[in-house]
């Protein structure tokens, strides 16, 4: 589990802030996970959630202290902006990085918790449609819905997922998720404040694209 | 026509040499052709021909003068890089740049012809099909074939994408169509070119992706 576990979050304050630079730092290397789905097919989402990191990191590069959490820039922003708000700016770019990061989040928990299909106990297919359904589903249209179906098709045998996390090391499964739940601590404790800042901030749009 | 026509390729001197900065020049507002299918599905396909576009550029731009034509680039890699090549590079990209070209070419001159589905005139999935059958089919792997298939029932009516062809203006079909035909005389000797210059320089490959 070296690609997360080398790259992990950091533990929230009690008021739940996000630091932007810690945040930005720890999030740069998610994109790679992407490529552990093993297929050409996820350039589109890597390049997509790549474009996310960048959006809110020139936003923060512009005046780091005054963008030093996540919740002064979706602040910040909602001030600067007028009606356009929240569809926009590093706004826009978290709304949307944050389903990214659920969806990870919930096909990691997912796999951790040996939830499997019996059948096809090598197959992943039941844990990213778990994460889809409660991530991302609600936020496509029918036609993405359509192709997330057809991706599905591509997804990795788990040994296969297993290894690629563990930057192509045999690691035993076991081993692997015992990584995987220590990452999932700080990892969902921080998706969740950023989810409860959108809902705190009314920054939260339900759109399908 | 104007998002075409604003942008013509030049004519094609009599050794058939494609010169590397008016090429650069007219292809940067192809990607934009794909806005005019007017969905969000079809991001993924202009930043893929983007990225050709910028990996090519950044090959000329260490040295104008020694890659003034897209021959000369294809050449000095071939040489450059060993066994690599032509998997590599700007080779590598404009490889994969000329099928998204002839794309275009084919579906712009089949709708020039007046080719149509009688029953659904105002669809355009049959020119679109027949550009990917002839120009990208062969490349792709069965998943992205079907994600195709998905794609494909987001294509615009024919008359939104005239309008939008004509950036928003609305034209006569008829206008927008010698437009599309004056557009395509230099527009498909140059995609002509380019291939013929990689079946003599062995650099075509037919894997798929
Ligand atoms: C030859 C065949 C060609 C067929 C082509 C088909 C292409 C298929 C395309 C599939 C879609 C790929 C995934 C991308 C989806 C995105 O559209 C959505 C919405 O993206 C947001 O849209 C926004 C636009 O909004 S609007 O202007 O307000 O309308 C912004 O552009 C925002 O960027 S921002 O930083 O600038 O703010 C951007 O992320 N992104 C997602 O859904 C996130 C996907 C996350 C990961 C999904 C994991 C799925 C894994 C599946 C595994 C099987
Ligand atoms: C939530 C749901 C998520 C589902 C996600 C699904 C995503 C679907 C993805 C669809 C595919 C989008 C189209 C992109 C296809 C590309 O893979 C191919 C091959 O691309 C090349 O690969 C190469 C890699 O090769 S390798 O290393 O040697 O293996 C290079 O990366 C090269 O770039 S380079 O500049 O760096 O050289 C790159 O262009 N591109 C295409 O097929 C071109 C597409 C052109 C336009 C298609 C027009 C279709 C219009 C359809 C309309 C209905």
């Amino acid at each position: 589990m070296s690609l997360l576990m080398d790259n992990q979050f950091g533990e929230l304050p009690v008021d739940k802030s996000v630091d932007t630079k810690f945040f930005l730092e720890s999030v740069a290397y998610l994109p790679l996970f992407f490529d552990c789905l093993g297929s050409k097919v996820f350039v589109p989402i890597k390049s997509d959630i790549s474009g996310n990191i960048t959006k809110i990191r020139s936003v923060y590069d512009k005046d780091p202290a005054k963008y030093a959490t996540l919740q002064q820039i979706v602040e910040s922003e909602k001030e600067a902006y007028g009606t356009e708000w929240p569809k926009v700016g590093a706004t826009l770019a978290l709304m949307w990085l944050k389903r990214g990061l659920r969806f990870i989040q919930i096909l990691l928990q997912s796999l951790a918790d040996g939830e499997k299909d019996e059948n096809n106990p090598n197959l992943i297919r039941v844990n990213i449609t778990k994460a889809y359904d409660q991530a991302l589903k609600k936020y496509h249209g029918w036609l993405v819905q359509k192709i997330f179906k057809a991706a599905l098709l591509a997804a990795p045998y788990k040994s296969d997922f297993i290894k690629a996390l563990s930057k192509g090391q045999e690691v035993r499964e076991e081993d692997c998720m015992a990584s995987v739940r220590q990452f999932l601590i700080n990892y969902t404790a921080t998706v969740d404040a950023i989810y409860e800042m959108y809902t705190t901030l009314n920054a939260e749009l339900d759109y399908s694209v």
